[in-house]
This record gives C-alpha cells, sequence and structure tokens, in this order.
C-alpha cells in the first residue's frame, strides 16, 4: 500500500513510566509482519474509554464497554487481521479466552484486561492463534516500543500514527501518548478506529472518563472518511499514576484544566491522522459550517457536507464546484436559507446572498485546491451555530482499496 | 461517456393525443446536440408533481410548487446543461423570462407553463439563450418524437431512459408514457432527476396527485446512487384526457385503481432506469430488509445498506462481504440485534444468529455476485418491517465522472 501523500512522520515519543509493550506475529492473514499487541500496565492504573455506537458491535467492544464502569486496567491486547465482529458465541469465547489468557500471564483479574480487534468482520478469531499471540507478546514485555506497537495494531493504515502532548499537574510534568489505527470505515460515532492514549498522571477513573468524554467530541466524532462506522471502534485511555503527583480527582483540582486541554489535544491529533490516513485520501478537507440555528444543527449541515460524495470527488478533481456546496447544505435537512447562504474555498469568498459573488475570479480557489489542505467555509445566514469536521477527498485510490480488500 | 452495461433498449413509444413536442440547441454547454424541450400540453390538461426536499431549491422548483395547486398545464419546457440553482434573483427572472415567453408562444396563462432545468449549479441561465431556444423549438413543435426528447432532457445518461404502461379505463385504453434522466447525485427523495410522465388519461389534478404521490415512495424515493440530493429534482405527471372516458375524480370510480397501478409501475420502471444508469454504475443492486420494528425503519436501514460506500464497493469487487452488511445494519441507528440478524446474497443464508452458517459455501454466493443483478437481503429479526431500495455499485467509473465534470 502506497503511503498516504498526507502523512506525517512519526513523533519521537518518550516511553510512559507504568507501561511495557510486548508485540507477537502470528497468522491471522497471510503477515510476516507482528500483528498482537500486549500492554501491561500498573498496578492501579485508571482507565477510559468510547466504544461504537454500532448496534452490532464486536464481543471486544461488548467485553470493554462490561468492564469500564470497574475504572482499572492491568492489560490491553490488540488484534490485527480480524477484528471477531459479527461471530456469534464462538467469538465471544475467543475473546474471553484471550483476555482470561492476558490476565493469567499478568497476574491480575480478568476484568482489568481490555481488548480490541480490528480487520475483517464475519470470521471467528482463532483461539489457538489469540492465546499463542499473548503468550508470544508476553515473553517479549518491554522490547517493543511506541512505533512497534502503532505498526503491530494496524491493518489498511499506510503509515504509522502517533501524537503526544504534555501538562503540568502540580508541579510535574506528565505526558501523554497516544497511538492509532484505521483509515476507512470511518465516520462519526467512532470507525475502524482503535485508538488508545497513554499517560503518567495520577487521576481518578470518573474524572479521566469525563475527560475523554468531553474530547471525543471535536476530534474523532467529527471526522468522516466514508460516512461508514465500524462496529469494532474504541478508543481506550489509560492512567498509570507514575508521576506521583497528587491523585486528580475534580476539574476543580489543580492542573486537571491543563490535563483535560492536553487530552483533547492529543485526540484531535490523533483524529487529523486517521483523516490524514483516509483510504486514497489525497487531500485534507477542514469544514467549517457558521451560522447555524445551533451547534447541532452546524455540525450535522458539516457532516453533510464532509460525506457527500460529489463534493469529495471534486475536491479531488480540484474542481472549485461550489454548486455541490449549496445541494450538501440543501439535502442536510436542517434550517437553511438559498438566499443567506454564504461559500468560502480557503479565504475566498465565492458565494453569498443566494449567487456567485459579482466578479468572481476563480484563481486564487484554484490555487488554494491545487494544495493538500482545504478549507471548505458555509456560513447560514441564520444564528450563532457553529460546527467543524474533517474528512478528506473521495479518489480512485478508495475504490482500489475498497472493491479488493477482502479477497 | 460509455453506455451503461446496465442499459435496457429504448422501448417503443405510442405518441400521446394532446401532446407536442419540439426541441432545440442552443449553446448552454459546448454541446452540439439539443438541450431545450418544449412540450405543448392539449388544453384542460391535469398535472401533478413532485419535487426535491432540499433546502436550497433552484427557481425552477419553486415555480412548480407555486403553479401546481392550479392543477392544469399547457406547456413544460425543460434546460440540459444548466440547472439555473443557487442563482440568485438574475436566476429566477431568468426561468420566469423563460416561462412566460412559452405562454406567449403557446397563448397560455403563464401559470399554465412548468419548467425544469438539470445541469451545473451556480450558473445563471443565459435568459437570451433561453427564449432563443424556447421560440426554435416552438418552431419545430410536433417534430421531436420522444427519443428525441429524452436526449434533449439529458446530462451525464449514457442511455435514454424511458418506459410505458397502460390501463384500461371505463373500457377505453388509456396510455402512459415516461421519459427521465438523471444518473448521480442520486437519492431520496428525488435526485438530479427530472422525471416527466404523460398519459391521455382523463383525471382530476387532485386524484392524479395523490396517485403520483403514492407512487413516488416505492420508486423514486427508494433509489439512491450515491446519497446525494439534488436542488432540482422534480417529476411532473401530465394527463391530457384525450382518451375520451368520463373524468376520474375519486379513487372509487371505475379504472381509478388500474390508472393508479399503471402509474406506480410506470415509476417503479423509471426509477430503476436511473439506477440502471449510476454513475460508474457496473450492477444493479436490490437491498430487501424485512423482520424490522416498522417498514420505516426496514427502509431506513436499507438505505443504510445502499449508500454504504463499502457495501457499494465490495459489491464492485464481486466480493461477498456480508460483514460491510452488517456494519452497515449496525449504523443505521434502528433497532437491530446483531444475534437475530440474517443475511441473504442472492438466494444464499450467509449468516444467521449473529454469525456465518455452518459449512457456508462461498461459491454459490460468488456466482450470483459474477452477474450484473445484485440481491442483498437482511432479516432483522425483531418486527413485521419491510423495506426494499434499489442502487448500483461505486466504481472508478464513478470517479472519473465526478472528478471532472464541471470543468
Amino acid at each position: 500500500m502506497q503511503r498516504s501523500p498526507l502523512a506525517l512522520p512519526f513523533p519521537s515519543l518518550a516511553p510512559i513510566a507504568g507501561v511495557r509493550i510486548g508485540t507477537a506475529s502470528v497468522p491471522y492473514k497471510q503477515w510476516t509482519r507482528d500483528c498482537v499487541t500486549l500492554i501491561e500496565l500498573a498496578e492501579g492504573t485508571a482507565v477510559a474509554g468510547v466504544t461504537t455506537r454500532s448496534q452490532c458491535p464486536s464481543p471486544e467492544v461488548e467485553l470493554c464497554r462490561a468492564k469500564l464502569p470497574g475504572g482499572r486496567a492491568r492489560g490491553l491486547v490488540v488484534n490485527a487481521g480480524n477484528s471477531n465482529a459479527f461471530t456469534g458465541l464462538s467469538g465471544r469465547q475467543a475473546a474471553e479466552a484471550q483476555a482470561a489468557r492476558v490476565a493469567e500471564r499478568l497476574g491480575c483479574d480478568p476484568a482489568a484486561v481490555f481488548s480490541a480487534s480490528t480487520g475483517v468482520i464475519g470470521v471467528p478469531l482463532p483461539v489457538d492463534l489469540a492465546l499463542a499471540g499473548v503468550d508470544q507478546a508476553h515473553a517479549r514485555l518491554g522490547q517493543a516500543d511506541w512505533l512497534a506497537a502503532t505498526h503491530a495494531i494496524g491493518t489498511t493504515d499506510t503509515f504509522p500514527k502517533a501524537a503526544t502532548t504534555s501538562a503540568i499537574v502540580g508541579g510535574t510534568r506528565v505526558t501523554l501518548v497516544g497511538i492509532i489505527k484505521g483509515s476507512g470505515m470511518i465516520a462519526p460515532d467512532m470507525a475502524t478506529m482503535l485508538g488508545f492514549i497513554f499517560s503518567d498522571a495520577r487521576i481518578s477513573p470518573a474524572l479521566w472518563q469525563q475527560m475523554l468524554a468531553a474530547a471525543v467530541g471535536p476530534s474523532f466524532n467529527s471526522i468522516t472518511v466514508d460516512s461508514d462506522t465500524s462496529t469494532s471502534d474504541t478508543v481506550l485511555a489509560f492512567a498509570t499514576g507514575a508521576a506521583g503527583h497528587a491523585e486528580l480527582t475534580s476539574m476543580d483540582d489543580p492542573g486537571a484544566d491543563a490535563l483535560a486541554a492536553a487530552l483533547a489535544d492529543l485526540c484531535r491529533q490523533l483524529a487529523l491522522l486517521v483523516v490524514r490516513d483516509g483510504e486514497g485520501a489525497s487531500k485534507l478537507i477542514e469544514v467549517n459550517v457558521s451560522g447555524a440555528v445551533s451547534d447541532a444543527s452546524a455540525k450535522r449541515v458539516a457532516l453533510s457536507i464532509a460525506n457527500s460524495p460529489l463534493v469529495k470527488t471534486a475536491i479531488a478533481g480540484g474542481d472549485a464546484n461550489w454548486g455541490r456546496v449549496v445541494m450538501a447544505v440543501g439535502k442536510a435537512g436542517e434550517p437553511a436559507d438559498r438566499d443567506r447562504l454564504s461559500i468560502r474555498f480557503g479565504d475566498t469568498l465565492v458565494a453569498q446572498q443566494g449567487a456567485v459573488v459579482p466578479g468572481y475570479d476563480e484563481a486564487p480557489v484554484a490555487a488554494h485546491l491545487a494544495g493538500q489542505e482545504i478549507r471548505i467555509t458555509a456560513d447560514l445566514g441564520l444564528g450563532p451555530g457553529r460546527g467543524r469536521v474533517w474528512t478528506c477527498d473521495l479518489t480512485h485510490g478508495y475504490i482500489s482499496i475498497n472493491a479488493d480488500y477482502r479477497s
């Protein structure tokens, strides 16, 4: 798979105290690369998480949902190449058996072991391989770094995606590292997107969950590649507490706002990396909608634009086809008035009050569209509502990748 | 543009008494073919219509909406190559001027002149060309046949699309002919789809509208090519009354049910022709959903499957990727239970009760997917709700057509 032209270099990432990584190679697919990732987390690690809203989630997602209220994690196992979704009882049993093996190896309660799987839907996770992967990865704990883990959780990803931020909490610098995979079947809410965030912050599970829940709206739930929502989407955040500051339990605690901001920034960085690896993407598109009757309405209009195949193909072709933006605003089902609508590409006002601007000069728009980062702005002229989403263009690459993915 | 592999031959169509057609060539685009169609309708013709639900409709759509309550039509003018949508006051004035010219030529009230335009959005209809087109087409009234009109209303269509049905009303055979254009920006409710239906039936405008409104649900509002809804979608139905039977005014009148059935059948045929010309389509896909909690829920799930880029690319690749169907069911936001869901491709049960069927044999599925007409059936196992929609696969052809349509 050719590396996305929108790829960013892998960042320099510090280790997080209390986190040990091992990876393993088992033949879920005809891959030679590692595809099982085991992460050991220090005693007392707080966990927070959000999962897909699909009505047909994978057993791993169901297990995460069941375990998250416990608030504590000791282990994470990730399988790439097989999503184990829609595999009935045998899939559920395989996921439980693998988590049990992790618990056995780490000497912890299976309720503190989280799992995630990504890949083909409908093929039960082969339990023997899943267990062998745990054993092999456990034997190699501490030998893998963030880059190795990022590679091992990937599927159709064309580049490894990770980010880092930090915050000062109680005079101590805490670090956040996030790794993520996903490049297709990406839409709010969550996509075939697995994201794992690690920090040495010391924080109560309830507050950590509150921070994560606030962070996902303008990040993971504001991106779309193809409007398709996966059965397996999962973002888990782990805080080992190794930084040693006083435990944060409330947003009023000193440093809580800094940590929340760092987490939100990390989530936004990670989400944008997923769009940058959108299947077949050649351009990153930011859609801003203002002037809507509410923020929720603005976001729905922005998603209508971002999910429109005709808008996305126009951008792919470098075509300043703002008429398709009008179409997408019109079809969103949200309050809109054609004669108050204005549209910009980049910084150039293209249309306002129901028509193209007088003396419209396409040259600066064409120059903007020739770049890799495209901004489309629609102001509805009705109210104070604002929303922003990110997507990518729709190209031949998307078809090539998806018309023969499973075979 | 290469003819769709799903194209059907143009049918043999009888003239409809009370309908005269003329076409004209004016340079809305660099086309040499005719692109203005004028249709004269006999005195007393009843008209019914449905238009896009877009919040940003074209002035032609607004004019149709304003005139439909009058119930009578004497003329129809159709422009191809320029949709006149989102063109502000000048577009509105151009549409009004063109309708006025038609009224002048036909000697009728402008309120009885209907118009529709299709093509690029955002470029005002050049009023001089629009008037010249009317004059030229008027001079040629009676010289064009259904095939000529079908060609003249087309844009990216790769084959001319028309159908015919008939019914016995009061001992008289009445004929229905429909012509339609559209191949992209197609989604419920209405698409860049212009459809015109003509009959010699004698019927009150109110009953004709009631019949059309009933017919569009399982036809035009059950197809999707790319989930994009046009600003210009219009279906108009004209009944000249020339067949001479007693006027139908109620569904209880003899023959009313036969006419309604013939109209519904015609609409379904026309809608399917649009899907057969879906941009880049290589396969026609029928999606049936049963076992939903309601018919409305079933249709929403069916549309979620039919609009999924991942399902559509899988079918393009001949890939029996039922996992993507599970994904699309799950993302629909409708009640669904993974463990009661069953899925068929063609006649073959692939998955049930949350997992692939024991001993699943992909061979008959692969054979079905190698054909041109694909059936996907999902039974949700929850209730009596049923729904059916049609779509086409998503191929490189769609990208090629839409990444350079405007330029």
